[in-house]
């Protein structure tokens, strides 16, 4: 067992006084009840989350995580390890997709490096928090030791008390690591009872060949370590990325301060579903965006009982998913607090 | 067959270079080749119809039409007939939904009052081209005169253009009429194979025994005028609304025009249907914005080989469905426009 005192720490509390009032004024808003559909259940989940009748989200921070894999060696990916480092640049320089997101949406980009196998050098904008120069190929060892798990678990728990101190009402992570769809696969399989085959798929463009290969290198992984994993975070340690172990510990950090999640697709859901397991009131804080094209999606949405809002058949990661849904929650909530009530207006309400 | 001779005027044709070059753009951008899923597709459509390799929607107009609807008498709504009017009185004070989505996104709103039982009398912001106090009863006998076709089919017409004319980038039609679930349900069932008691819904709320009455109610009113009914626009003219007839005109004079329409739920999707197949070259310039809660809205999507963007659960017309998928739609064109290309960026392709 890693040594992390403050996962200890129990979750927030929903605010039910607050869910209460918000519930209410849904049902006197100038619509028929229920008409706003999802947009309804959002404003008022925000609003339990957040401890106000009226939600908000004006401010969003973006945090994405970087890292290398070492399974990468096992020929898991349809690109190049370079491009994790050549991400990290693009991040900086404002190419990449959730550059663009951050900026359209304005919200706050935050890039960390914890660790690639290139050395990117001192760049605008990126933190660099190098754990070393990515995991180790989980396919023959640990994927991380444990000082490395506690300190990329706590990089993520540290990002998330950033955007707390600053007043972020929405907390977003993000993730660029190539070879992460295996991590995640080989967690999502240990944590749960879906198979490999299930969960396995192209990542970011492997041939039918290649995803057969994948889910080979992956099955030999997991019967390899089996039987040391005695935790969810322990199974972090063995199969996940640095990247991934951040994104749990800023999940599990925000559920303990009370800030709002939107999880982002197949890698942050493996990440969520680590939280969940390993600090279950992490579940109250987690708004699911879209349903990713990667197919074991679908699986680990449906063993943490999530209904994402959005199916475009995204599959890029970087939280970029999550990003495209901050209209959606931001447009739930100005109908929430902007409409106005049957009272207000003068209009009849039903027969 | 009604008199609008201006109906016969081809649809414009999508831009097929403007389209390979959109096609071409994303296949550089620094993602793995598909991994924007729809946002990807929705660019390039938005692309060929703009005529230009990087579309864009800043300016985007909402145009809400109202109207009556004689078939209420039969006691096929949850809500009382007033309700239209209170409603146009509530879109002029800011307080519908549909207000609220246009302040935010900050898209022009118009509002149009075609004919309501109760005189609104005038109000800030609502133009009245009222064609009489709602339509007839289609359970007794044809829902508007030829000149109340041709007229609200041409006020919608007058919407686009004057769109089009101020340099809009996307058209929006919405509605709002106590008993037009019934007039779409009619119409679509006239114009399809789907059968009333498939498209027939609970509206805004009723319970199983109204919705029972009002497929019997609409059974009847299409036996009643079948054998009359000898084009889509005669279909619309018996079974109809002034604001179905509008959004009609609107969609096929954006289609003739050539600008994008995002086509909202349930009603607008009937006047698509009856666009179309008035009009087929219509269906280029249409883009489905969400799959409504009203339980009929599939068959009509599914008759017109449709892909909604969301699935919200939604059911309150307005053109809010259309409305909340704008943001979508900006950022697909704001990724396509400003993400950097592999090249740019110095980022590995593929192996």
């Amino acid at each position: 067992m890693v040594n992390c005192e403050w996962l200890k720490v129990p979750s927030a509390l929903l605010d039910a006084e607050a869910r209460a009032a918000a519930e209410a004024r849904q049902g006197v808003l100038t619509k028929p009840p229920g008409a706003l559909g999802r947009l309804e259940s959002i404003a008022i989940q925000l609003a339990a989350m957040q401890g106000k009748e009226k939600p908000s989200l004006d401010q969003v921070r973006i945090v994405v995580f970087a890292g290398d894999h070492g399974i990468a060696a096992e020929g898991v990916s349809a690109f190049p390890q370079a491009v994790t480092t050549e991400m990290v640049r693009n991040f900086a320089n404002g190419g990449a997709a959730i550059s663009v997101l951050a900026r359209v949406l304005h919200a706050e980009l935050e890039v960390i490096n914890l660790g690639t196998v290139v050395d990117p050098g001192p760049l605008p904008g990126v933190s660099d928090q190098t754990l070393g120069a990515g995991t180790a190929n989980f396919a023959k060892q640990a994927a991380m030791s444990e000082e490395q798990l506690a300190r990329a678990m706590n990089i993520g728990r540290q990002s998330a008390e950033r955007a707390v101190t600053q007043g972020v009402d929405l907390f977003i992570g993000g993730e660029m690591g190539i070879g992460n769809t295996s991590a995640a696969t080989a967690l999502a399989s240990m944590l749960t009872d879906i198979s490999v085959e299930s969960l396995t798929g192209p990542g970011t463009g492997l041939d039918t060949d290649g995803v057969s290969h994948k889910v080979k290198v992956l099955q030999a992984a997991l019967n390899l370590h089996r039987d040391k994993i005695d935790s969810p975070v322990t199974a972090l340690r063995y199969f996940g990325g640095f990247e991934i172990a951040a994104l749990t510990g800023a999940y599990i950090a925000s559920g303990q301060m009370g800030v709002p999640v939107l999880v982002d697709g197949f890698i942050a859901s493996a990440a969520a579903l680590v939280a969940i397991k390993q600090c279950p009131g992490t579940a109250d804080w987690l708004l699911f965006s879209h349903a990713s094209a990667e197919p074991g999606h679908k699986h680990i949405i449906d063993a943490l009982n999530a209904e994402p809002l959005l199916d475009m058949g995204m599959r890029l990661g970087e939280g970029s998913g999550a990003a495209v849904a901050v209209p959606l929650l931001r447009l739930a909530c100005a109908l929430h607090n902007e409409m106005a009530t049957f009272a207000d207006a003068g209009v009849s309400s039903k027969k």
